[in-house]
């Protein structure tokens, strides 16, 4: 993480983090300027540009597109909230977008366009329109996204001319100026590229998120827009995308809030020529997945106040439905979270936790490890020494946690990484005023 | 409420709650010294005494039992946690007491004996047998319940002193002393009793509950007693118990954690010699319903640093089951609970809230009211006045919000009152270190 576009001091370094792990045969690209993010990947430009949808005045209008020569080739893919008061420019990607051709997306930060009805949708068209038009492009191969506070009215005029100027500004060199105008309450741009070495040669990947800082008066609306040159199938695309994802992105939590407005999209153009199947295309998944790891762990990292981060891993559930249950309760557990604010190793609050999500059963072999030390066996704490006691605290008290339950019960894991709550997410969350 | 057992300044006074309404032929008894609670029914004993086991000095055991003569023909029920690491009270409680013939009850403060293994439940049955040996009654006929820090042993010798000290202090003016017996981090002691006139004649009901105060290292512990000298069976006990719990315990949240310990008892002594059925019982179970719903209330604007209670009707859901989704989601949404308490009516993050909760779905007619003025209409937000804007802000000052969303797509409906989320919360469960 270069400390360039640091709006605020990050207290848990996502460079530094020890849950981030790059796989073999992945290299992370990441020169001192900051990462490429969406331009690393050869025939992808991008650009963003000030607007003024944000009062700050920074930017706020970002399009990613396919380099001419590579758009008949390009294929898409995308996931979306599920969230039923999905916002305009999902409706509209979602519905009226051929995401398999998809060969440019824009995004918009300082307005969210959800919940603004007919009049929302009709601005979600204008961007798409546009934008497709600047590009010289079919609207339905031009995907939209916005971010920003939840019922506000879209300024479509100046939208528009933010998009005419993005258009124009598009560059092979545009990924980090791309990912500053999706940013709205985020302490710092998340960006990752990556090449993945096969036998025919490197393919790269490149990625920017937002999130998860809230949104005022919105939520931690998660934007993602992954770009490659491999050459993909519209139906490997499709499943990687998702299935990355969901190893990914559906693995952290902030506040435990699924917005109006998140969408993960997804272009490959097949620059490389490098077309992907058995080894080379697990190579590929595994460099897809560390990509969206990394920005994943980034907006733990940023979550409103976050100033640490914890894994939490469940085994031995009977189902890796039920593992799912109790990570998610312990990582949207405000008496968990705090715990951890206040560096306390509150074993007590994640087993109640555990046991409240997975009602009517008994654990009576559960163990519960903190940093590598056994605090629980057989559902009872176990009698530390004074030294373990204070390895314990000082565990605690450093920026990334690490916890393993064992349920004992069954063949059942998941794991999820989630940040703590204090002070500053209430002040933050408490002190926006619509 | 009575000032009088404050330990803190309470800021939303249960006492002047527009969302408590006692119902048609139920007296509320409220003298100024504080109600009697569990000793306002004829023929109940209490008593609580301080056995040191709370490092405050404060009260500590608490005993209620059926006087001796009613003792025969005393029916009793209990609802338990459903959480699967329930203490070792919980489980002895449930699995050994012939709960339909409850003459006795013993409850402790000061440690939850939770996670405490089989020496855990040799102190629990400890508790019961001195009990029942001190009262003379057998011990299967004995409900125990305790709270406190989780995982750290009960001192079972000075709990032992405390039981005998309490059952020879038993009074039948004792129900003050033991609502304060059982108080963890609560800010002040709950307790309720109505008179529900029939046409044979008055029946009283009087409780006693702590929480939802969390319990470091612990959470919500609730607890509750009821106490009645109405003639009821042991089918009807069971039955109104298990849906007024539904109805009142079950619609609250301070911060959504089911604990380890959370249970209520019911004993009817019979000692009016009314038997209740058809209007009677009808009338009784409002009346119950009343008291439940009372110390309902006390517990959420007692929840750690609440400074405001809200009430949030949802209506229009596909199912009554949707409609419960919809409210536990808004409840426990930690962005809806800091809105809240920075006084901000975001109805942004209810909608959102309650789209993640009910997903795949479309609620293009829902209206949502704050305060009885229309704040969002068709999915969008309403244009407000600068009167209305004034008058919405003045609501969301107040210590009492009413919120009505209404989804307009089918016969559901529920509601759930809920504290807001400040810096206090944090500040208490961050700063206690186990």
């Amino acid at each position: 993480m270069s400390g360039g576009g640091l709006l605020h001091p990050v207290v848990v370094d996502p460079a530094a983090s020890d849950f981030f792990v790059v796989p073999k045969d992945v290299l992370l690209v990441e020169p001192p300027e900051g990462s490429p993010g969406v331009t690393h990947p050869r025939g992808f430009l991008a650009a963003g540009v000030a607007a003024g949808l944000k009062e700050s005045g920074r930017p706020d209008v970002g399009v990613v597109a396919v380099a001419p020569d590579y758009r008949a080739e390009t294929v898409g893919a995308a996931v979306f909230t599920r969230n039923s008061f999905a916002a305009a420019p999902v409706i509209v990607s979602r519905k009226e977008v051929l995401l398999d051709r998809l060969v440019a997306v824009v995004m918009n930060s300082g307005s969210a366009n959800a919940c603004t009805g007919g009049a929302g949708l009709v601005a979600a068209r204008a961007m798409q329109t546009a934008t497709a038009a600047a590009l010289g492009v079919p609207p339905d191969r031009v995907g939209v996204a916005s971010t920003g506070p939840i019922g506000r009215r879209l300024d479509t005029p100046g939208v528009l001319r933010g998009i005419a100027a993005a258009v124009a500004a598009l560059a092979s060199d545009g990924g980090s100026r791309f990912s500053e105008a999706i940013l709205t309450t985020d302490r710092f741009p998340k960006s990752c590229a990556v090449d993945v070495h096969t036998r025919d040669g490197v393919v790269h990947v490149g990625a920017t998120a937002k999130g998860a800082g809230m949104i005022a008066p919105g939520m931690a609306t998660m934007l993602c827009l992954v770009t490659t040159d491999a050459v993909l199938t519209p139906t490997v695309a499709r499943s990687l995308l998702s299935r990355e994802v969901n190893h990914t992105f559906n693995r952290i939590s902030v506040d435990g809030q699924m917005s109006t407005n998140d969408c993960v999209f997804l272009m490959a153009n097949g620059a490389s020529g490098i077309a992907l199947s058995g080894e080379a295309l697990a190579h590929f998944g595994a460099g897809l997945r560390a990509t969206l790891m990394r920005l994943a762990l980034m907006m733990v990292a940023d979550g409103e106040g976050a100033t640490k981060v914890a894994r939490l891993r469940v085994k031995g559930a009977r189902t890796d439905e039920d593992a799912r249950i109790a990570t998610r309760a312990v990582a949207d557990s405000t008496l968990v979270k705090t715990a951890l604010y206040g560096c306390d190793p509150n074993w007590g609050r994640i087993l109640s936790a555990v046991g409240a999500a997975l009602p009517d059963s008994s654990f009576p072999h559960v163990t519960l490890d903190i940093g590598g030390a056994r605090i629980v066996q057989d559902a009872e704490p176990v009698d530390l020494g004074p030294d373990q006691r204070e390895a314990l605290h000082a565990t605690m008290r450093g920026c990334e946690i690490d916890i393993v339950l064992d349920l004992r019960g069954g063949p059942g894991s998941d794991e999820v990484f989630f940040s703590d709550l204090g002070h500053e997410y209430v002040t933050i969350n408490a002190e926006y005023h619509t």
